[in-house]
């Protein structure tokens, strides 16, 4: 069983709605301990990639990218969301659904910071419908740099947003990936 | 010289209007090898404190703090800002006033992540008026857990709510303290 999986099962709380509540460690509460171990899991992951920098969105993507950056000792770029449309030239914008807290975002990272000889790593969270993760590839695709390949820390397999990344030809890989979840127990996909 | 003035003077740039543009290491992109040193330096300076847990506030705090805690081997928690006054009972939440946006923010954090015998360390990326850390501060002390200290990555001095927590009797660290700044030239605070 991986790391990821075995703290889901130890630490996270299934809540209604099928809300899986990973605060202690993930979002709101970063377990450091943890974190370096998963950092390290990236960095081995993507061993023999030519990796250039790292690309996540604020706020709970964060850590986790910070983490892979310390294993990868490679600079963290974080994308920020915005609810309004007024943006200035000088910067990459998209906007995502968030199907979590129904609503829009316009995500945004400053052009001087993803150039087109970038070869970026995309890290967040989650990993559901694929929203986020489909804005921050668009954002590398106009600054004209390549997409590496993208981690989830938790992967709801069932929202098939992953699966759809895959099959257009990105990598994408998670560190769980909850294959079913009811009120009292998770299945993981076999990876 | 300290290790973070050195960076303000290699990488940081002046703006308009007093603003000093950090975005290459500290917040929008973080160097991860730097911060690393940062967390260290954190690490260093609270040596002998007990501590239990580094609190901080989203976003651009998140990588300073995350970097404090690889460094302590301590949990780090974040306070979410949030617009709205809708917000329910298991949580602590104040209002700060952000000079910088122009507008206020309910600051607030999960009552499970902070507990009665924590003692916590405040850390946040600037320190200028003090609103966020008086409003960590004040978190913290709702839930009856200790402030131990606060850092700031950057302190600028001339704004004073640094020296005006340290009034008050907080031990308040900064990396690096501007005293004073026009467009061209920053002068740091003896330390």
């Amino acid at each position: 069983m991986r790391k990821m999986e075995e703290k889901i099962l130890a630490e996270g709380e299934i809540l209604s709605g099928g809300v899986l509540k990973v605060g202690s460690f993930l979002n709101q509460q970063i377990d450091t301990v943890f974190m370096r171990e998963i950092g390290e899991e990236i960095a081995d992951m993507f061993k023999g990639e030519e990796i250039t920098k790292i690309l996540t969105i604020e706020a709970s993507g964060i850590p986790i990218a910070v983490s892979a950056g310390f294993a990868m000792e490679l600079p963290v770029v974080y994308a920020k969301k915005n609810k309004s449309s007024n943006i200035s030239g000088d910067v990459y914008s998209t906007v995502v659904q968030s199907f979590t807290h129904g609503n829009k975002n316009h995500v945004i990272v400053n052009k001087e910071y993803i150039s087109p000889d970038d070869k970026v790593l995309i890290v967040d969270d989650f990993l559901a419908h694929g929203s986020a993760l489909t804005g921050l590839i668009e954002i590398v695709e106009m600054a004209g740099a390549t997409v590496v390949g993208c981690v989830a820390a938790i992967e709801k397999g069932f929202q098939l947003g992953g699966d759809r990344l895959r099959e257009k030809g990105y990598r994408v890989e998670s560190l769980a990936i909850i294959e079913e979840m009811d009120d009292v127990e998770i299945t993981f996909r076999k990876q």
